[in-house]
């Protein structure tokens, strides 16, 4: 019934604000998803026991965000045939530009599907995800031609308000 | 029958080399897809006429490669619902940070699925859309798992060989 | 009698304080300008609305700010043949580099004048703007070279106070 | 008669290759331009002149091609009201990137129009010099939608060729 | 007897070359060490199996040479408590510095000991490697200091040379 | 009795804080360290008596922290057979980048061993040289385990509250 | 008498605080100075008065400071033989990166001696201005010898009060 | 009768021929100067034998070229009171990045005057040397001057030739 279609994994529960308006759309959408602090450096164990029985268990995508030197989406992709979409976290000190490199740059043979550093790729993940589920959702598509027909009203009502 | 599941969109024609890895998976998988040249800033129209059957024509996904202010994938992706993957083309000046920046970077509400730059990027795209169909057909999703087995066993035998 | 000469676009109303400068500038000027919230991304049918009828409608020139995967200034200069001057927006995590390479690195056929990023870049795209009405009308043209020498006779008021 | 409406000038005579798609598109246009070689910081007299009485001899727009530190649009934009359009070159050890932020980020007050890096940005300019005089004259507002319309019949073509 | 003290595995055959110096290190200071070519992306379990086993077989330290986003390094500094020294690969479109930044930027509680990017940081990964083998084998740490003399007499040398 | 093996030098007493991380660690494993502000630039003649002496004195390993241009760990690494461990500190300006590539990118023949910018690297250095110590004090080895394990265990406990 | 011999520009005064350890500097030096605010962009004619007359009133080198597209050193370097010392000024968006550059990068012909961005370089720009006038001034060069004594003495210091 | 009144040293004797400029500019102008390949890393007492000495015997001032982590320069201005020159080499991964990053952003109190990266910077560094010689040497400042119109007068006779 309530069973999760998406899997988000966070390198680190400090992630957890950026990853809000992922949250969001996804309880917006009424898609369950399940939600789990998993360090490839630190549990290394624990994303393997993850990403080996995450197709069984019926997710369709994998969301992972993780900052710095960000193997977590690459370790995940390595080892199961889902799709997984990386949201590089911004860090204090180079503000993103390693998380983004260390997601975006992997090898031939295994992609992650890389979004935008920090809240906005966070949001753009669960949106992602959305139109892969809209792909034999009819459901979901409808809702996401509404969302996108939403997201032009928005822009055009701002034009009012501000003349 | 052979109506084309996935559809690739390149800036120019000059990025057909960097794509031939992308074209090869597809046809490894015995995936129909569609290959245009189709430029953001010097096409406009075809850009929009193209984003908006897409879905109509029972496209499942779109690869978008282009380069420098790489706004291909990302124009594309404000017209249509279906997941849009992006691969950065290495440009001359600025070996493509501009076209991972240009792709990557995107604003709340339009994800676009970044790669790498470049040929692993390219190659990767053809996967992550066949991850994105092995979702409902089974048949894809076995030869992904038969892939990723061989991608390993490919590293394995480089071991003996060099011993 | 009002009628804009120059069309301000933005991507998000987010950026209306860092173009406060652009405003001021061509209000000290008295050249009408039109001001707009148009996102490339969110809003497509509306660029291209406006784009298209720019020209037509007597606008001379069309200042474009935008942030991250910054594809507003190229997309409507895709549209028309009217000068698009481009101001990149400073961002949160890459500090507006992003934005910076989005907007300037544009092929070749289709060009967009790029700023400096932020306020300096607002403020300077009114004046640019100013120095291309400048060219055929004479009254502009004058309040410009007093402009310049305003500029001078500050930096050398300032001499005089602090010593 | 022949008089130019456009100036380009170079750091260096080792830019004019670069420039050729600058000086292509003039002539195309049969717009008459003038061509110099000056440094910014090896003949700074000679800039000053230049830069000086540009206006006055017709110019319309100034084309400034330089690389590394590239002074040279920004000092003749302080010397002149005319729109300076700066084109900065690719470096043999930064690729451009010294080129691209020496013009892009001027102060408040003086504006330079950046192109992309190299050769893209060198024709560009010549697109964006003529975009300015097409505000003015008709016949070079109806060549550049004539123009507009061939780079996407281009793209157009190209699709056929290569089905 | 023969036992390796040193591992060295790298991501890609393709890395070889760049490893030579390390190579050579290691056998001209007559230390055993193993080689192999294990992905972390494309063969998980390879590297897996390896970095459980590597302190129970006496392996002393683990060098790992990788490119792009280079996990290698930090996946097998996750599984062992051996020194682990990452080596950095150039990449063809962003020279490296997305290798760096990957292998570098590791999260508090795993280390990643690195080294310069290519030729130099894979010589000096040996030489590293050698200094904590001297710091228990008397014999290792005379050679090191002989290396470091004739470092310094070769320098020397080389201004007789050129006098 | 309480003899250092570890030694900490710093460029600036203000990189203390940046610190606190690494001698908290070392004091956890109750391994004696000894700590000195030791400026390359400022001190060089001190950096050099330090250097010289600290193998004879029972030094393991040297964590060598400094921001900037900057030059510590590489200046040490010259003068001793010692491993050197380099934590880059983060900039004001330049947020460490700069901090990074002085430290890392050595030359052939003296390598420093580098951690990530900041407070996760100084961490890292002090786990990093008692990875060294633990290939011959069965005590630290173990130890080390029991860390890696606590690591693995604390991520787990994370998923556990936040259900 | 109190004629000064060092030059200080600057871009802006709101460069000013950034400067103060370059007046200090020079004042604990007793070695008087001028100091003026003058804007390559803005006041382009006062800059050239001032750099065709520094050498003849008798300064010996010239301290510049500005930020961005920071020209202010290289267009007094291109008018003058006297040594320019440049001063790159952090910024808002890029932390003065561009600054760098822009300074930095100057072509054959025209040097302009770079120092380090922001605060750091301030006060090293008055301590090389010290170093040249130290080649013919043995009061002087007595003086940098205490104080490098004094930068040495100081550090060991800190290490006396933080045991 | 020959001493040398400027001493150039290298990192390694492949820095020559980026040096070749450096070497031209001060046999042009008739100064003796002296060379040496000296590095930081593997050479630290060749190096620090030489700059305790170069002010003693006449040394005016002291040109380093390094690449990579560049410390050379920094590590002889730590060491004596003498104006030192940096020339940042072009390096292969990161062109030079690298080498400007280890050079320019010294620490408070010790100044090295930071040249272009590569050939032109090595040229400049000699002019520079020699703008510093000019301060006292008559002759020199008036070569200084016929070398600056020279470099005008090539650059007039250039839009000669090409007219």
């Amino acid at each position: 019934m309530n069973k999760p279609k998406i899997a988000i994994i966070l390198g680190s529960d400090s992630d957890l604000p950026t990853m809000e308006g992922c949250f969001k759309v996804l309880r917006d959408f009424a898609v369950p998803f399940e939600l789990k602090v998993l360090s490839a450096h630190r549990s290394p164990a624990l994303v393997h026991a993850f990403a080996k029985s995450a197709a069984k268990r019926g997710i369709k995508a994998i969301i992972a965000g993780a900052g710095g030197a960000a193997h977590l989406a690459g370790v995940v992709a390595s080892l199961t045939r889902l799709p997984v979409i990386g949201v590089p976290m911004e860090t204090k000190s180079l503000r993103g530009i390693d998380s983004l490199l260390s997601t975006v740059q992997m090898p031939s043979g295994v992609p992650v599907a890389t979004m935008a550093i920090g809240k906005a790729g966070a949001k753009n993940a669960a949106i992602f995800a959305l139109q892969i589920l809209g792909l034999t959702e009819p459901k979901t598509a409808k809702k996401l031609e509404a969302f996108k027909k939403r997201l032009s009203a928005e822009v055009a009502a701002k034009n009012k308000k501000f003349k």
